[in-house]
This record gives structure tokens, sequence and C-alpha cells, in this order.
């Protein structure tokens, strides 16, 4: 198995970076040089961005524009980075949720609201450090394998790039999020079997193709680190303060895992107070890899085969999922699992408790939050925050069967009041 | 005809509409107290909200929320209006098109991009001031007549704010649209009928019933307000500049008004300088009452039965259209439409340059952009913007059968070099 792509390019301008320094092994610390490569030679454990950050203050992150690049100095991204065309996304609404929380019984509770990004997910954040990382190693394909959202997201930021894209996707996705592609892109490639397989297939044109950028595997080390955001603006949000307990969804358990980081470097730089706080994640009962393992206390995660509407949380086999077990197992936090019927409750609660209308993953979540609620997991008491990652209108089958008009009538008054609307 | 709701409240609280003063008729200047009225006592003219402005400087906006309530002095709520639960709409993109400008031969040119609101349209600005006035007024129902985008952005807001709200829709609407409000309210009604009967029935039932805001009928002149913060928007984004051009969709045609309002206003207030500019409304051709009494010359707007995919903009009768003629004219542009196809076309033509998703209101004025240029109605050579004011999600059919995948192929890379994808 090689570890970097053949042909990206070797090396980059210096400040292509920002304060990144190296990218080093999750698991053995060795280190290598900031490049196109996402495993450690030495153990092949996953390689991450390693930084050496200078004082930041939260007067100059206010500075900064509305979106992720207010945080470019905790990014692997040049300091000009506004200047080459991106999606700007990020500075998303961080709203309370006091409904919802009256709702499950919850004192304090808020929604980061990510399907307000450009191309409705979370994925607009990965994609645009990921895309700094292609354009500063010379990548000429901008690429990905995807449950759909990240398909949208590359699509989309290749387009304005203005760099060929090529984006994967499992050939069953759901018809929003292949026209919310293809309209963007000539090139998506549907592709017979579920992601697992889209995944593999795109390591093995990652490790044959010259100058093809996978976001999610040959630059996955770039791309990860835009999920940080999501973090830093949580915490901005809350005047510079962490939440007590946070819940997530976990596909690979990428995102989980940089909010985790992200969390961390905040404290280390001394921009909020050090205090623990409780990481939670959230999966669908047909495909809860982690959850599994978390239940069952154990330390390896068994693969599964997904069956879900939850598409976008369909990863079977997921690569960061053993750092979400630790993680949710160190603070004091848990994974938990709902069933499809509990995501579309999840959904329609979302949306009547607090005008916000999300995608199966954000129904999972939201379900997840009120199970663990329920079995006493978390504590509501405390202040706490769900993460929305994507949007409703890119999953409509899932509620389009149990919501619809009150009424149909003919446009008279009589009408209107014999419907009993009056 | 009843010129105020029966029954909303007569009187509000001190302060309730910030720096509002009254209700001014637009034909005759006449005044009216603040409160539930939208057509003068006098000459039966539309009300507009009055202002006396403090004096206010950019400082002061900046240092407001990364939403429309930054403007909150320019609008007609309270001053501690954040605290009200509502949907923190705006303060979108404006996003560089550089890819467009040079696709269409123009030297500078700026995509304001109101799909990322909440509910992925401009709506949620106006609703959101027109939920401010509900409450100030006491109203115990929030409803509306919509072509779509409306009925999502009240079922929403009424849900986050705990209000009842009932939404009336054409009953042909875009699924994704009719979806998309049945997920927040119980009371989505489906109307036998094209908008303009939506909307007479509307205007009967806030004449009979106690208490209900119909947020573009009785309360109108309030919601129209919020179509401002797009004005003062673009200009704050631009550097406190006014464009020289740009270009609003037309449907009632108050959006298009109102940011002509909010660029005097922000001359007057010295918060731009005062420069000439040009403003071009866009319609579809099966649906354009306004541009066919443009090109004719004519004063009068002829209504029109709507045949046309840009549902959104299917007003035949439009409230504010000779205001749109006047202000077109008034500023050196025009209003101009364009056929079904070059609103399709229009729609991809925005994806595949800048990476945004319009929907069939967006493709109307991204296709009207191309005609202008290609017609030299437009200035090619002076800073122009244009509003994506809604999202492609929303209208998927209006391309679904022009985008796809390029390939479905199995799993292997055999089958990816085979389909000719390397
Ligand atoms: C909407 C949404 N939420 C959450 C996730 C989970 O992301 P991760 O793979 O980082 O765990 C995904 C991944 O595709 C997603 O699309
Ligand atoms: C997406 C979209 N754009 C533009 C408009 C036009 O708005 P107005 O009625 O203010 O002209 C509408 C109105 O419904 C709309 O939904
Ligand atoms: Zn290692
Ligand atoms: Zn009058």
């Amino acid at each position: 198995m090689s570890t970097a792509a053949p042909e990206i390019q070797k090396t980059a301008r210096d400040g292509a970076f920002g304060n990144a320094v190296a990218l080093s092994c999750r698991e053995c610390g060795n280190r290598v040089e900031l490049g196109p490569s996402y495993a450690c030679p030495e153990c092949f454990g996953p390689l991450e961005v390693a930084y050496d950050f200078p004082a930041i203050t939260h007067e100059e992150i206010a500075a900064g524009p509305a979106n992720i690049w207010r945080y470019k100095a905790l990014l692997p991204v040049p300091t000009d980075i506004e200047q080459s065309p991106n999606t700007e996304p990020g500075f998303t609404r961080l709203l309370r949720a006091d409904n919802l929380a009256r709702e499950l019984g919850i004192a304090d509770l808020w929604v980061k609201d990510d399907s307000t990004n450009p191309t409705n997910s979370f994925k607009d954040r990965v994609v645009a450090c990921a895309l700094s990382a292609a354009r500063e190693l010379g990548a000429k394909v901008f690429a990905c394998p995807s449950t759909g959202n990240l398909a949208n997201a590359v699509a989309a930021a290749g387009a304005r790039a203005g760099i060929r894209t090529v984006v994967f996707i499992p050939s069953n996705l759901e018809q929003p999020k292949q026209v919310n592609s293809a309209v963007f892109t000539d090139s998506l490639v549907a592709v017979e079997g579920n992601y697992d397989d889209v995944n593999k297939l795109a390591q093995e044109i990652a490790a044959e193709e010259e100058g093809w950028a996978f976001v999610n595997v040959n630059v996955r080390p770039f791309y990860a680190e835009g999920s940080k955001t999501l973090g830093y603006e949580i915490a901005e949000q809350l005047g510079w303060r962490l939440p007590d307990q946070i819940v997530i969804p976990v596909a690979s358990g990428s995102q989980l895992t940089k909010v985790h980081k992200a969390f961390g470097e905040l404290i280390e730089l001394g921009l909020v107070e050090d205090k623990p706080y409780r990481i939670f994640g959230a999966q669908a009962e047909g495909c809860g890899p982690v959850a599994t393992a978390y239940k069952a206390g154990v330390d390896a995660i068994r693969p599964v085969k997904p069956d879900t509407i939850a598409k976008s949380l369909a990863i079977g086999n997921p690569a960061d999922g053993i750092y979400v077990l630790d993680i949710a197992r160190a603070t004091g936090g848990a994974v938990e699992q709902v069933t499809d019927d509990e995501i579309r409750e999840g959904i329609v609660l979302l949306a009547r408790t607090e005008g916000v209308f999300t995608e199966t993953a954000g129904g999972t979540t939201t379900a997840v939050l009120k199970k663990l609620v329920e079995t006493g997991q978390l504590d509501t008491s405390l202040e706490t925050v769900i993460i929305n990652t994507g949007h409703g209108l890119k999953t409509l089958d899932a509620v389009s069967g149990r919501v619809g008009p009150r009424a149909t009538i003919p446009a008279s008054y009589d009408a209107f009041e014999a419907a009993g609307l009056a």
C-alpha cells in the first residue's frame, strides 16, 4: 500500500500551510513533511496536521471575516487564503433551543446549525481546507468518494475554484444529493456498491493516478482540520467558553475527533478556560459499528454492512472509529444509536420545536439526544450543544410520507371555514 | 374594503417598532399610526414604514451580530429584538463571481447569495420583521399566502417563536417546498388555484378573522422592510459602497423597491457616498407583467395568468409592480424577462461557474443578466451585483432532467479506466 499519492507535487511554496509544520502520526508520533500523505510510513497509522501556533487573541479572530477563515491561523492554509476562490463556509448560526430543551427536559440547549453552509452541510468546511491543500500541492483533479454531502461540497467548491472535479457516490444515493452534485460537475460517477466500496475504489485511483487530490483520502489530514472550525465557532459563539456536553453524528468519526482537537487547542492557546466536557457520538442502528463497540466495552470496531435511511452516516468501516471510542470514554460521554423511525421522528421534532429542517444525520443526532436523556446518559442540568450537520431538503423522502398539507381547499372563505381552520 | 385587520391589537408598547414613527402612504403621503394597516384610509395607496433615524455609524453596525439585527436601528423592531426567538437570518455571502463575469463579458460581478438563509431564501428576512410586528401587535396566528418560499419561512419562524402558523399555497406547488413547510407546521393549506387566488383568499381571511397576522397582507409594511437588509448588506460587504448596477427578481416587486429604499437611506444617513446606480428587474416570460409594461413604455400593469417554472415569481398581479417600473426607469435600469429554458440554463450556468445552486428565481435572474448583456442594456464595464434569492434544492425538477451522473460503474479500477474517467 502506498502512503502518498504518486504525483501530486512534492514540495509546496513557503507559507502554503500557514502555521502547520508537519504531519504527525496519531499512533506513533512519527513526523513527516507536509504533503499528500495520509498514512504513517513507519506504522501505517493516520497522519494529522501538527502546528507551531503563535499567540492568538480573541480580537484578532473577531476582526476576521464571518466565515471559517477567521480561524485561518489555526488551519493548514496560507495567510492570503481569502483571496483564492472558495465557497466561504462557516460561521453558521448557534441557536438557543429552548423549545426542544423544554420538550426533552434539558436545562440549557443549543443547536449549531450547519445546514446553512454553502452546500448545506458541514462538509463545506472540510472541503475548503482540502481545496487549499490541493491547490498548494498542484493537484489537477479535485475528487472524493462520498455518502452525498461531500460530493455536493467538492463539486461546488471545484466549480468556483475552476479545478476539474470527479466525485464518486454509491449509485443508490438520494436523488436530491445526486442533482446537487451533477449541477456543479459533469463528472459525477455513480458506483455500484455501498460507500465502503466507493471508498476502496477511490483509494486505488489515488494510488494510481497522477495529480488527483481525493479530499478524504490522500489530502485527508488537511481536509479533516476543517471540522475543527465547528469547535472554534461553538466556543466563540458561546462567548469564548466550552459547552459541558456536545452530541455529534459519526460516520467516519472525523468530525467528532476534530471538534475534540479544536477544544483542546483553544484551551492550550488560552482562548477558553480549561474545563471538563463530555463528547457524545450519534449513529443509526442500521450502521452503528462505533456505538456497538462502545456498548460492548471493546476497543476494536467490527465493520458492518450499512442498512439505514441515514445514508450520509452509512460508513460501515469508519476510519476514525477507534478515536471516537477513546474520546467518548475519556471525556465521560457515550456513543449511542437509534432506529430509522426514531431518526424520522428526530427530524420532525427539531423542525417543529426550533424551525430547523435537518437531514437524516441531524435526525439521528436529535434522536440520540433524546435517547441519551431517557437513558440517563446525558446530564440534563448541564449546558449542551448538538450539531446539525446537514439539510432536510437533501433527504426529503425520509419525512415526505409523514408530513404534508392538512387540507386542500377551493379558494373561498367558506371552504376555509368549512375546513375548520379558523 | 377594510384597511386594517379587525382585531390584532390596536396599540403596542413603547419602542415596539424601534425608530419607526408612522405608516406613510406611498401615494398621498398621508400618515397613520403604526399598526396592522396596509392601505391608506384616504386613497387606498400602500402604506410603508416611516422613520426618524438617529445618527448611525459603521462601527455601531459592525459591532452587531452577523445577521439582519445588526441593522435593527433601521428596521421597525424593538432594540431587544435579538432576545426574542427568531431564525436569525441574513449576513449571507456576497461572492465575487469572476467565472460568471468572464463567461458573460462583465468586468466586475458579485452574487449576493441568499440561498443560505435559514430556510434558504430571502424570505427569512421579511418574515423576521413580520414576526416582530405580529408579536408586538399581539397576533395569535402567523399566516401567509405564498408562492412557496414565504410559506417555508413563516412555518419555520413560527415554530421557533412558538406561535400558531397557517400557511396557504397553490396546490400545484413543487413538492420540496410543500414538505419544507409541512415539516414545521401542521397547518399547511393547499388551495386550488394560482397564487393570485390564494392571495385573495388571504385578504378575505385577514379581514374576517381576529388576531391573524398575515405577513404579506395586514402586516405587509413591516414585512417589506426586511428586504432592505439585502441592500444594507451589499453596501456593507462592498466596503460601504453602492454597486453601479443590480439585478433583482420581481414577483410582487416588494424586494426590488426595498433595496432601492435601503440604498436611499444609506445615502441619506451618510453611510455611503451618494452616487448613481441602476436597478434591473428580472421576470419569467410566463409571468412577466412588469417586464411587458416596461417594454411597452406604459405605466399601468396588466395582470397575467402565470405559466412558468419560476413558481416563486408567479405573481400575475404584482402589488408593487408600478413602483418597480418607476425605479427601473428613474435609475436607468430595465425590467427584462426570459423563457423557461433560459431559466434552466441560468441555473446550470450559475452552478457551473460559481458553485451556487439556485432555484428557478435565481435562474431567472442569472438568465436576465445574460440577456441584459447581450442586448446592451447593461453596462459591462460597471460594477454589478445579482441577487440569488433562493435554493435549487427546492426546485430540483427544473434541472433534474438536464444533469445527472456521467456514468454508473462497478466498483473497480478497471471499470473506472474503461469509463474514460482517468
Ligand atoms: C450530514 C453529515 N453529518 C455527519 C457526517 C459524519 O462525518 P464524519 O465522517 O466526519 O464522521 C457526514 C459524513 O458524510 C455527513 O454527511
Ligand atoms: C426566491 C424568490 N425570489 C424572489 C421573489 C420576489 O419577491 P417579491 O415579491 O418581493 O418581488 C420571491 C417571492 O416569492 C421568491 O420566493
Ligand atoms: Zn506511525
Ligand atoms: Zn394615501
